[in-house]
This record gives C-alpha cells, sequence and structure tokens, in this order.
C-alpha cells in the first residue's frame, strides 16, 4: 500500500495559468466518470458547496452530463438552479446526479480535434476550473485536460477528485466509494453468515458470496472485517491476486464445514485460475475493453457440489454493493465530501493537475487529513493488494488487513427515510443554454 | 389476500388439556423452523421475554436446537442461562438463533414413533407448551403436535408463531419476516435504480434483481413500492404467478430504455414459462422435495442481451435479503415481538392449536392488532397474490398492491454497531441436560 510519506509534492503542482487570479471569476466545470458509487454524489455536494461560498472568485458550477461526454457534447447542467437543499442532499444520494460515463479521452496525438472541442466549449462558458470525479482512467482523462493550458494556450485548473469502490488509486490511503462498499460487503456476509450458521443442520451448508473488483481484492478483503473470532463468517475469501486453487479451496471448505458447521465464502468477481483466465468471464468487453465479468458465485457454488456434495446458495451483490447508500460508512460519505471540498480549495490556491488525498496518521484511533498528489503520479496506476495483507494460505486476510481496513466502515450515516423509503435527490439538471452551432460526435 | 373479517374464532380454540391451569408450573418448547428471516429472533425474543414476566406460571423455556429436530433428539437449549440483555438482543439479531431446520413431521399413521418420542421428550422435561416459529410447513408440524393431547392424551398446548419472508401465510394480514425483506428489496432496488440510470449513456442499460419467492410473487411486488411516480425503478417485475411472456418483457425493456434511458428489472425466482417449468430449475431439490432454484437472473439477463442487445449488469440476493437485519421494517419487527409475545398469552388463556395473526384494521394510517387463527385453516395453505395486486400486463403491481404493501416497510430499527459492524448477540445456547437413554435417528 502506498502511504502517506509517499504522496503530495502541493508546491510544485501550482497552476501555470496565463490569467491572473484577481481577474473576473471563471466557471467551473464539474463531472462524474466511470462506475457511480454510494458517496461520490457526496464529493459532488463537498464541490458544489465549496463553489457557492466561493462565488466571488469561482461565478458558476456546470456539470457535465455523463462525465466528458456533456463537455464534447456542450451538454451541460447549471447546478446554479438547484436549491441549496438540493445540493445537501446529494451527500446523502447515491450515483451519478449528472450522469457518469465510461469514455476516455485518447491520447492528443491521435484525436486532437476532442481536445480542439473541449477548448471550444470551455470557451463558450467562460470554464476556467476542471473538476473531475472519477478512478484511474478519470484521473488519465484529468491529466489530459490540465495540459490543455500548456499545448494549447487555453487557462484551466483541471482537479481530479478521487473516487472508486475499487480502491486501487495510488498516493490516496483509500478512496473515497470504498468505505462503504467495504462496510455493505462487510454487514452482508456477516448477516448471511447468522443466515447459513442456523440453518445449517438440515439445509445449505456453503454460500458463496460473488463481490465486485476486477484485479484488486480490495472489496473482498473487505469482507474479511466480519470475521472477528475463529468460526465468523466469512471462512474464505478468494481474491484476484491469488489464483484460484481448487485443491486448496475445496479442503478448507470441508474443514469449516466439520469445525463450524458450515462455510460462508466472499468470492471476488476477478478470480482467475493457474492460466490467468477469470474463472467466470462472460467472453464480452466493456466499453474501455475490459471484459465483462459476471457469475463466478454460482461456478464457485457448483465446484462445491460436484466435488463435496454440499447444499449450497449463492449471492451475487452487484450495483447493490456500489449503490448501498442506506448502509454507507460515515468515515467514507466525509471523505468523500472532503475531496470534493479540497479540490475546489486547491484549485483557489492556484493548484493545476492535481487530486486531494486522503493521508492517514493513525491507524487507532483513526485520524486522516488532506493531502496533494500529482496527478501524474496517479493516473493508468492501480494499487494492488499487499501480498502481507493476505494471509500465508492464500485464503483470508491478515491483522495488518483488518488494521487498514477496519477503520474505513465505521459510522453510519443514514439517508432521511419517508414511507420506510430512503429519500434520495433527482435534481432538475436544467440544460445549459447552448452556445455552438458546431455539431460533435463522441 | 384473506382479509380479517374471515380469522378467529378464538373461544373454540381454548385446549381440552387435562391438567388444571394453576397446577405446578409446565415448561415451555420453542423452536425455530424453515428458512429464516431477519427477525424471527424477534418473535423469540417476544416468546421468551414474556415467559419471563410469568414464571409462575411457565417454568422454563427450553428451545429446541434445529427446530422439531432438537425436540426429537432430546437437543434441548436452557434459554434460562441468558441474560435478559442477551434475549434483548435477539431483537435485533437476524436468522434463527437456536438453529432452524428444514424437516416435517410425518402423518401420525405413518410415523407413530415420531409422536411417542416427542412425548417422551416432552415429559422427560415436563413440557406443556410448545411454541413453533415458522411457515406453513410448521404449521403443519404445530398443527400435528397440538393433536398430541387428544390422541394420546399428553397435555399439551401448541402455539404456531407466524414467519415467513414469503408473506404465504393465510388469515394473517402479512407474515412477521416479510415486511423487512420487502424494505431491502424496495431499498435496493430503488438504489441500484440510480445506479444504472447514472451510467445508461454509455454502459450498462439492463438491471435485473433477482428475488426469492418461489411460488408467490410477494416478495417482487414488494420492490415495486420503490417506483412511486412514472419512470422510476423498478420498470418490470415479473413474477411467478404471471406466465413468462418473452415477447411482452423484451418489447416492454425495449419501451423503458427508449423512454428512461435505462430499465430496472425485478424478477422472482419462482418465475415459470407457459409450460409451467421454471426458468431457473436447478435440477435439485431442498429436503421438503422443493425444486432448488437459482439463478433466473442471469437467465433474463441473457435474453435481453440476446433479443435485444442491451448491455445488461445482474443480480441474484439470495440469503442477503432474508438476513438483512441492518435495514429491517420496525413495523416488521414490532409484528414479530407482538406475535411472539402474544403466542404466550394465547397459552396462558388456555388456547391450542392456533396462531396469533396480525389484523389490519386501517391501511392510512396504517393500525394493526393481534387476532388468532386455528392452525388447521392455516396448516398447509399457500396464500397467493391476488391477481388484482398484478396489473393488466402482468408487469407490474397495481395501486391496491400498493395500499396493502406500502406500510409493511414503515420505519428504520437499527441494530446497534460497534466498529462499523452491527452487533448481533449469538447466545451460549447451554444444553439441557439430557433425561433419556434410549437413542432417536431423525
Amino acid at each position: 500500500m502506498t502511504r502517506t510519506k509517499t504522496a503530495a509534492k502541493p508546491r510544485k503542482t501550482k497552476a501555470k495559468v496565463t490569467r491572473k487570479l484577481d481577474s473576473k471569476p471563471k466557471n467551473a466545470f464539474y463531472a462524474q466518470s466511470g462506475g457511480v458509487t454510494a458517496v461520490i454524489n457526496a464529493s459532488a455536494c463537498g464541490v458544489i458547496e465549496t463553489c457557492r461560498q466561493n462565488r466571488g472568485r469561482i461565478a458558476k458550477v456546470y456539470a457535465g452530463r455523463n462525465g466528458i461526454v456533456g463537455a464534447l457534447l456542450e451538454d451541460l447542467v447549471d447546478t446554479g438552479k438547484e436549491s441549496s437543499a438540493a445540493i445537501r442532499a446529494l451527500r446523502h444520494t447515491p450515483a451519478g446526479a449528472f450522469g457518469s460515463a465510461r469514455y476516455k479521452l485518447k491520447k492528443y496525438e491521435d484525436s486532437p480535434a476532442q481536445y480542439e472541442r473541449l477548448i471550444e466549449v470551455f470557451k463558450a462558458h467562460d470554464i476556467g476550473y476542471f473538476f473531475y470525479n472519477g478512478g484511474g482512467d478519470s484521473a488519465d482523462t484529468c491529466l489530459k485536460v490540465s495540459q490543455l493550458s500548456q499545448k494549447l494556450g487555453y487557462p484551466i485548473q483541471a482537479i481530479h477528485v478521487p473516487k472508486t469502490v475499487d480502491n486501487d488509486l495510488p498516493l490516496t490511503d483509500c478512496c473515497p466509494g470504498f468505505g462503504s462498499v467495504a462496510k455493505y460487503v462487510a454487514v452482508s456476509i456477516r448477516e448471511a453468515g447468522f443466515d447459513v450458521a442456523s440453518m445449517a443442520k438440515t439445509s445449505t451448508k456453503v454460500f458463496i458470496m460473488e463481490v465486485m473488483g476486477r484485479h484488486a481484492g480490495w472489496i473482498a478483503a473487505a469482507g474479511g472485517i466480519a470475521a472477528q473470532k475463529a468460526g465468523d463468517a466469512p471462512h474464505i475469501i478468494l481474491f484476484p491476486e491469488i489464483p484460484f486453487d481448487e485443491q486448496r479451496f475445496c479442503a478448507r471448505v470441508k474443514e469449516c464445514v466439520t469445525a463450524y458447521g458450515y462455510c460462508a465464502v466472499v468470492v471476488s468477481e476477478g478470480v482467475r485460475n493457474a492460466e490467468g483466465k477469470f474463472l467466470a468471464d462472460a467472453g464480452t468487453k466493456d466499453a474501455f475493453g475490459h471484459a465483462q465479468l459476471g457469475g463466478v458465485g454460482p461456478v464457485v457454488a457448483q465446484l462445491v457440489k460436484d466435488r463435496l456434495g454440499y447444499k449450497y446458495h449463492w449471492a451475487v451483490a452487484d450495483y447493490l454493493q456500489r449503490a448501498a447508500r442506506h448502509i454507507a460508512s460515515k468515515v467514507d460519505v466525509e471523505q468523500a465530501y472532503a475531496v470534493g471540498r479540497a479540490a475546489v480549495q486547491l484549485a483557489l490556491q492556484g493548484h493545476n493537475a492535481v487530486m486531494p488525498i486522503i493521508q492517514r496518521t493513525s491507524d487507532q484511533p483513526y485520524r486522516w487529513k488532506i493531502g496533494v498528489a500529482r496527478l501524474e503520479d496517479v493516473a493508468n496506476q492501480e494499487k494492488m493488494l499487499p501480498r502481507d495483507f493476505i494471509t500465508a494460505d492464500g485464503l483470508h486476510i491478515t491483522a495488518k488487513a483488518r488494521r487498514y481496513l477496519a477503520p474505513l466502515i465505521k459510522g453510519e450515516d443514514y439517508p432521511p427515510y419517508k414511507d420506510g423509503l430512503p429519500v434520495y435527490v433527482t435534481l432538475k439538471n436544467a440544460p445549459v443554454r447552448r452556445k455552438l452551432s458546431t455539431p460533435f460526435v463522441v
């Protein structure tokens, strides 16, 4: 894991923008990118509320509809049309209020038209700040936008706001969005464990819960926090980092059923066999060219049935886990808001091509502060689960992992309810009048 | 739906037990049966706390380990060894604290040995009250036990405590356990709907969430509450009561994607095709001989891909939905506790072969009270979702369904948390010393 000492040389990231800081206030652009989370809107809330508190220096906040696609298509939303209550409600609303997109800018050399279009749109709407809320792919997009100043002479400050349930961004201690999915997974496997334990005598003996995490096992690892003493669920965790060893896995399942009467397993969607092939490769790919996975839960469950003959059940949490604002981590919500707020503050301090990060200053009691990292150190990097977070047998988490993970799920931050359902806000998303007549196709 | 007017002739259910009510207090037997729920332990809490408040008339409460199996094997737990704090904590702990079982007594004629064994165990432990907490199958077991008095001359009062996520018991307005799974499903599809809506422009357009409900579509219907205005998720519900019509389904999916940009679907595990075959028949059966289902979510998702070409995601909630105490319905928790409490009160009033039921006295504001039904009217009956709860096109719920369902998910009843995880109790479950040397095999 990247620790805080490696992060941040803020002074060197100050923007070399050509306009003066005391000139007429520019507008800001904010957009959400990649897979959404339970708390990405809390970051949006942090960005927008902080901009509103600095009206003298940032005029309007325009949001891109569907991420960077909104900028390319000049499809902008005027967040100024939203009441402060609506913006405040973003803090407890999951998913992407302005629409998110899986869309990655090409290299400047390969598609200068994209960049010229961005400048055209930014210029038309007097945009001087670019806040991009996403994961590794969008950090790369944000970095490219930040280079418009130098490369094309358009004065803009691009700040990346970290977000990803995958927790795989480098330099930051953790990624907003992860703590809440971690909490969902830990709570869910604890609850399912109680269920299976109580039925195991005459019914299901093995329960498999599939969770997200294509390449890094952070989410699967989080399930491990629920196991606090011997016999607690989950008994086994299958990580993408550890090649699936059928014999070892089956032996451990049998051991658990013998010792505890049942076995609860958390399996990452990204588990691969010894040849590096996903156990559940659906054969399709997403817009970034990543393989679309799904269904490793039933694959592993069937294996248990075939090899050991135990009755099984399986669950695939899929989007439920990353949308589960109802069980969000309070720490996560606070951090998501804080990085949104910090992004604006960094912009106001003159930074460009940076990302606010979470710096942990103490494990217990858990303390953290906001730091800053350079985007060129962040973009296109994946922070894998360290090997020493996984036990020697490859089937559970270590005390070190537990120390890292445990604080991230702390605290509850319940949304308001009406008639038994959480009240999530849907914004008006009033469009900004288009100023360009030139069409653009993404 | 069976309404309250058909329920309860309490006076006729008074037990004709041979002992006097003022004789030396008998012990009580309590056990949990069938699939567990988020609130079955709240009923246990209601039973045990109410017995403790009536120590002069009910001496000890012994719990059967793993349902009726515990009685047959003389595998009893002395709940008297648990602190009042531990018993109180049952109210917020999901699953079955004493173990549950899928085990159905045979007819007396086919297996008199089973019944003789029960009497042997009850006699050995001076048990005069039998509280059995379960669904339709266990109501049948409870009825059989209640007949021991007349058939074999053993004085016992058997009271059934209703519980089932399936909501398919007759006479009671709803079944404890259902309200919480209903809330889980409604909250989850609302959250996933927000997620998919925000990504649909460039990513997943159709999301399928599979929920429980083998024969009755109550749980799937509950998802419908989340859709409060046009365009809200879920857009489609697939019920076991409505034969799956591929063309109609695909046409509606396409309509939704066109109108709203995406489509969120709740599908019941029990959906069948026109020939009556489960869409997801795994070919295996459970201990009651019911087909083991699972995986209709991916089947429907694949269909969407093949017929319409939309990018899809699917989730299978499985045990997570019925174990999700963290998002339990307050109404459900209160009703679960109330039926446990009422069961003891009915016993103390001299009843036998009855079940406390929930009687709705008003939809809005929602009001309910406890009534009583005779077990012979309850056992082995399934209350199906009425056709007029389902829209004419078979793909959503009606206003009438909404009126019935909405109150059942009202209110939150959060468990206590420590370090970000819900604190659920694991009882000591101290065994009662065996008094019988005769072995028995179940």
